[in-house]
């Protein structure tokens, strides 16, 4: 079958996605559906290319919260060995008759003590190796802290837009014609305003004998609200300019292709500016469907109520 | 009476406004008057519908401080539990033949002075269990501080628009005819500049038998300013482009409607932009009042005096 | 005289200054020379009218520092006089038959080891209350030190703009004609890019038998620059549609002004906005005045270098 | 030879670089290959012309850890030294009998217990000067390690666009004419969307007898692209509106001129803008060759491998 016959050819390609337009040196998805990049790095060392700010960032809390107790449990078993090696004869408290074995868990208890500066005392340090070592393991710790501190703050201070997006896309009726649709909600207390979004459809054809990546712009109907409390439906109308002029069921069933999908807004909190983005394949759009009104009037008649479980609700329709 | 009927047909419509216009759905006003969507979010765990970090942020400092000594009492409950479960023996400096409820007072100090890093040592733990305990309690008393630094800095850092609104708007004379006028005063010592606002009024109207709303542009005679250091009242003149066109003192009674201010400025401190927004809904208009002026040039004529209490100070006039 | 005759009437006035326009209830200049404005607040308690953090960011460094060492002095007083009536034989370590100021005086160390964390243990808390106590103290310490972070943190990384604008205007020959003309140049190892500027000129005129005050924009040769690393001369030429088209030394002697400027740039080390603004009466500005060129080529040839001394340096001329 | 009549009369000339444009007294290039200006400051004292917090921002990072242990190590010094003179005597549990040295070093290593609040209390501070310094200290103990955690989390929450640049421009073979070609691609975990480049050329040329500096914006075929994930080779096609219009392989080679370019994006997590900058001299201008590409799919088709080594690779190729 040829793919690029079936492409309507009013559409205006998009030329400035960033994306790669040689088809036979890509692989895959363009864009993953949390919303990065689907490339890989190589060429260059493993941690120049990393970003261990960004790297902790995105970690999981639970990943996050282990690797700080893993870190204090190591640097203590290292600080110990030092001060094990310096002779354990130079902290006072610690009876030099016991085991090496009740020495050592000793000198790791005082590390400890010292890294987290509570210093109780009924271990101290004597002689100048063990005294500096012991200065220095609780410099080590601040600093550590210093760290710490920031990375937590990081964290949670980092502005994200807490946006739900629909597993499908939908190809649903809209004004006697047809609509590629994608719903999107907030799911979090936060204040979303001034939000705006772009769409762009990807796809490898056939163009002189070579594959190569085509992008379209896809026009939405608004594209831009002014708060975004609510559920938000883009729409993208398939009219005489669309790319997706003429497609039908099977179209979307057998040709590869992509939709990819970001969105900006100002979070109120925060006073920043966010961004998300995400992507459907062909194979995640539904041909023949209408989104279900997701928000309904409270009970009292003051509040309007938003069901965030039915972000993905639709009823199936027929498309003439 | 048929209220659509009253609307002015000149006046174009919005649709931009991320409001749904499923009336039916609808209850209560769009924005409260703190600015915040007067939604309800349902249909996720509570617990992935709230961003904490955004729920402290906004808690009144009395509760967030509260807030960090009940948990500081707590955590310290536990710990003392678990020494106290350990062995109190394993205390150095607890005398074994105190009573219980003594033995773990002493136990629950140990854990303070444990969890703050302060560690006197006149008690000080011994043991496997009880010392490895005591790192793990001082690495998270040191990573909850790390936490309470991050919110500490996070609430008084956080951008904030100090902007106050008067209670009423006002229908006013304006140049030979009415105009819908809302005032606002920065009240702290902050610096904003390039301020710029957006109204729009909306609506429940019966459209071909059923319930939507409507939304309207509110054109503003000055939507920006350079500089927002004294008052600023917004002027929406009631020309034949409005919405608000021909309505009368009855029509604002009857009619159930409400106007949405957003206000955007940077913030010369924080270097940020800060976003700000209210409502008034019809009741909340009052027909035939004028503002008055609420700065004054000071005794020693060198600076001009904002009178922050006059800003709902408004003198009743007649409107033909 | 009649100041208002003196102004062309082909220059637009600006409306959008966000300053008053009521001449009679104004006082002094519109804004200070250090870019705030010169008003000032009433009618609101002053705690409310005031925004601590703010109020914190721009102490100057020593004064934020000595708030530190009393506030710290005055705790430990607060604290050491509650240990002091709980009894000091709570404190296990002092000398209870001591005189009543060596105790007070102990006590007040104690209470300095524990808000630090310090805590040697040679004095150390026994008795509920003077435990309980004790950890509250650590605990608030730990916070205060907290909200120290977070202000030292907020101070340092507050973005600014180092700016150093020169002291006089000047009216300087331009292109056959005469210009309004300021200089300012970046002081700091800082990287501003995208820099753009704002003039408006103020003035008190009486219209119809009032004092209004009227704005007009003083349109610039160039607004917008890429990179400010080097001096930046704004350039007002005084064409026909100048409002000071036709004002000769004598008029800018006798009538009162005053020319606001502001500037906008993005910082590349802080990724942020930065802004800035300050203003030239009349009296400040120069009639005649060329500016010396204050940048210079290296000995070695290889670099440009600015002198920051010469900012101010202009050689006098005759205009026609 | 003159320079001036190689330029193409055609190309429009740019003057709101921030540049000066008397070349006379300008060395060197206009900006360093790191996007830093290259001018010097001076004429004002060293600490006014230094902003400390971008200092220390910009510090490798194990420069930067080695001022801390260096501070750390001296201020105990003259701690410790403050003790030594007020009396070894008033520190509890130094054995006053030992040499001077010895003593010192113990009154060193209290300095340090106190600075990082451990504490042991093996000694311990007695008397009101020396328990008032120890309280001072740890004071400044514990705001120096509030300044520290600021220092840290400004490092490495500071938004920074990670971009590599090819080392050479070229000019390269583009659509039956030649272009200025520059590439670029982001090495790091992180995600920029919304970028956009601007191109200047910049020249000092002879003026009616006098040497001045001639800016020219270079005009890009793409200046914007939504997402920055790949490789991006900026494209200046040289056209008949180029100012590098009929310039040859030896025109380069001769003339001195510099190519500056700048790249804002929009950084997906720091939630923030971030920009960049280099420059490329007429001797970093390889003429006749055309990048090879960079990114490769991966072997098992399911994603895109980008090759940072391959940054600078192209082949030569002959210019008509």
């Amino acid at each position: 079958m040829n793919i690029f016959n079936k492409i309507n050819t009013n559409a205006a390609s998009s030329s400035n996605t960033g994306f790669g337009t040689n088809a036979s040196s890509y692989g895959g998805r363009f864009i993953n559906k949390d919303g990065t990049a689907n490339i890989k790095k190589r060429g260059m060392p493993f941690f120049s290319r990393i970003s261990w700010y960004h790297t902790l960032l995105n970690l999981p809390r639970w990943k996050f919260i282990s690797l700080l107790f893993i870190f204090f449990a190591s640097i203590n078993f290292v600080f110990a060995g030092l001060y094990y090696l310096i002779g354990i004869e130079y902290l006072d408290g610690i009876d030099p008759s016991g085991s090496a074995w009740l020495k050592f868990s000793k000198a790791y208890f005082f590390s400890a003590q010292t890294f987290t500066t509570v210093g109780y005392g009924h271990i101290s340090p004597s002689g100048i190796l063990t005294s500096a070592l012991a200065a220095g393991e609780a410099l080590t710790g601040l600093l550590s802290f210093a760290i710490a501190t920031g990375l937590f703050y990081g964290r949670f201070s980092r502005p994200k837009a807490f946006i739900k997006f629909s597993d499908n896309a939908l190809i649903a009726p809209y004004k006697g014609m047809t609509a590629f649709m994608v719903r999107m909600a907030p799911y979090k207390n936060t204040n979303l305003i001034d939000a705006n979004s772009r769409m762009t459809l990807g796809m490898s054809i056939e163009e002189n004998g070579a594959m190569v990546n085509k992008f379209y712009t896809l026009k939405l109907e608004m594209y831009e609200i002014n708060s975004l409390s609510l559920s938000w439906t883009l729409v993208h109308p398939i009219d005489e300019d669309s790319p997706f002029y003429g497609f039908n069921d099977a179209d979307f069933a057998t040709i590869e292709g992509e939709v990819i999908l970001y969105l900006k807004a100002f979070d109120d909190l925060f006073s920043s500016s966010v961004a998300v983005s995400t992507s459907y394949t062909f194979e995640e759009i539904f041909y023949g469907g209408k989104f279900e009104m997701m928000y309904t009037e409270s009970e009292d008649n003051t509040r309007t109520i938003l069901h965030l479980d039915k972000i993905n609700s639709f009823k199936k329709v027929a498309l003439n």
